[in-house]
């Protein structure tokens, strides 16, 4: 069991998830972002294979039939999925891979690949969740409450995740799950006892 | 859950439990040692409350019957066994108690406690076990041969424990345990949602 981590986060939108993760790899040249691919238009600003790579409908579908996701949904009429090859070369060529993904990807994956690592990333309280949200001025008031009633049921799948980490400072939620990895791989079923007796 | 965290911490003779654990205690005011109770006699040098309270046979069993070990094994006609009250005392006052004790009596704890976390210490190799042995000077090349063994087999319960670390350093080994300490208080089964949502 050489091979890398695969670390799952999730949090609900305006956590601050890809400020957090994006400094995690500034930090750690092992770990390797996942790109979902997606049916959605791309929104002004999002670059094809940095943001997402962006597909036709049809292609989505076509790479469903050939099982080349590792988990995939639908939101609002728009397929959102993890690519089965990038995560499978990078883990056996021993990098750490992380997929940001919704919690329903999120469980999926837990299904699949019992060793995945599922974080959950939450805002310090719903209160200051709301005032981000009405920072980032992207939404509509009533569009804000509805994404904090999608907060509030997110966090209550925190429970089948394996940690919850509180985004109250960057550097401090990126340190934490640095050394989560860190000390995920100190799992002693990850320790190859035989060859430790051999030699 | 505020309360703190028990961490067992087991490994074979020469690996640097002692050293390991003394480092963590001078660098984390939170953490408190528990000290086994033993009918063994006192070895020079061993301070009474410090390596261990030495009490008579009669007094251990007495305290057997009543139930005042969290733990107890014998070996080699000695009792040793963890004081329940001074455990629980410190756990509820939120400090994390560290215990320092043989596989038998972690996986005992593992049984009544299963929040404990059980963590392994490894030398770098037997063969550097060997040399460590060697070096401490206190026991014939026999004796020595027969505490290998005695490691290879305690090496071999290393999948009950949580986590396994590896002494090459008594800074790094005491830092893996201070993080993995972190870590386990970032369990997503630790997190108190109903508050977090309530708000």
């Amino acid at each position: 069991m050489r091979e890398g981590l695969l670390i799952v986060i999730s949090g609900p939108a305006g956590t601050g998830k890809g400020t957090v993760v994006g400094r995690l790899l500034e930090k750690n040249t092992n770990i390797k972002l996942s790109i979902s691919k997606t049916t959605r238009k791309p929104r002004p600003g999002e670059k094809e294979g940095v943001n997402y790579f962006f597909v036709s409908r049809e292609q989505f579908e076509e790479e469903i039939k050939n099982e080349r996701f590792l988990e995939y949904a639908e939101y609002n009429n728009n397929y959102y999925g993890t690519p089965k090859d990038f995560v499978f070369e990078a883990l056996e060529k021993g990098y750490d891979v992380i997929l940001e993904i919704e919690t329903k990807g999120a469980l999926q994956i837990k299904k699949v690949f019992s060793d995945a690592v599922l974080i959950f990333l939450l805002p310090p309280s719903i209160e200051e969740l709301y005032k981000r949200l009405v920072k980032r001025g992207t939404e509509s008031e009533d569009e804000i409450r509805a994404r904090l009633e999608i907060a509030k049921n997110e966090i209550k799948l925190v429970p089948e995740y394996d940690y919850c980490v509180i985004n109250d400072n960057v550097d401090d939620a990126a340190e934490k799950i640095q050394k989560i990895i860190e000390v995920e791989k100190l799992k002693s079923r990850r320790f190859d006892i035989q060859s430790f007796l051999k030699e």
